[in-house]
């Protein structure tokens, strides 16, 4: 009775946030409501963490991302803490031409290109209740020497001062409750009138 | 750490749907979730229905609405199936002051007006599955006369062509369904930046 009058091809998430906002654990929750939202894996040249599952980021060598970057393979790319990380074009494309909505976890440099590229993409910022939680939250992960946490706090301030670019901010105080607002965004732009 | 980017003033909501639709049961379903939403009662001229709740409408004669509409108390008013419905302006804007969420439930016409007053008012539609369904359940209420029914569904197919100027279109398959979409827009709503 409404056809036409809400999305059928699926819809483009775009979910940033600091290190240390718990983006990978409310993303997880997330999963489990959507079992056809598809995560895209980020390519990388970061060193794999010790304990890291091996699919959550596609590992490269520099040399290999560069022949992706060269090839124009890549939605967008950007530079992190000294590592490459980029977002392969043509897995995303397919999935949404598909009909399937994609969420991409990306920095605020790479979603920033994103949006340019996707207008319509869904940009969503997830924050941790406040710094002193997030510097707990980094030191309590052990992963990190102090130098990183130190730069990893710095890098944060910078990029919650752009989280009024975005669309949505999801606090994330619990987890459960962050993942019930990300998945409310989901269900909800799903419902949007297409105009 | 975020302050200033999300609204900390209530907001308001818009429902709209043809008769039939389900739109009071879908809003008793989110009325549970949210303790704190203000659904604003309607003042109507038409005669109150057999079991019908005292509290569902503030029924008025028709020279009572007149005077509350010459005395500007009315925040919009329109003329549905030859009746009047009306929203009072002032425990509204009283509510959305407060920081409480408000519900208009208020009709096409009705919910035009309160957008023109209002431009951040958030508009929602809620349909039935199908027009099938919608005389079924109209029939199925047993209230009203062929008359009224046949009314009812003509009014719903013009009420239905002017879905697209809503934000969010709710389809009432089934009510734990719908409640949860409206539930998932008022959520969302709140993660959103301000801009």
């Amino acid at each position: 009775m409404l056809d036409g009058l809400t999305q059928a091809r699926g819809l483009l998430f775009v979910v940033s946030g600091p290190s240390g906002s718990g983006k990978d654990t409310v993303l997880e929750e997330v999963e489990k409501f959507f079992p056809n939202l598809w995560r895209c894996v980020t390519t990388t040249t970061r060193a794999r963490r010790e304990g890291e599952p091996e699919g959550s980021y596609s590992f490269v060598s520099e040399a290999e991302f560069r022949c992706l970057v060269d090839s124009d393979q890549l939605l967008e790319h950007a530079v992190v803490h000294g590592n490459y990380y980029g977002t392969p074009r043509k897995p995303v494309l397919d999935q949404l031409d598909e009909g399937r909505d994609v969420v991409l976890k990306i920095d605020v440099q790479g979603a920033a290109s994103v949006k340019r590229a996707m207008p319509d993409a869904i940009m969503i910022f997830i924050v941790p209740p406040s710094f002193a939680v997030l510097e707990q939250r980094l030191r309590g992960r052990g992963t990190d020497p102090e130098d990183v946490v130190q730069r990893r706090l710095a890098d944060a301030r910078g990029e919650v001062s752009l989280a009024s670019s975005y669309d949505y901010i999801v606090c994330n105080d619990h987890v459960a409750d962050a993942a019930d607002r990300l998945r409310s965004i989901i269900v909800a732009e799903h419902c949007k009138v297409v105009r």
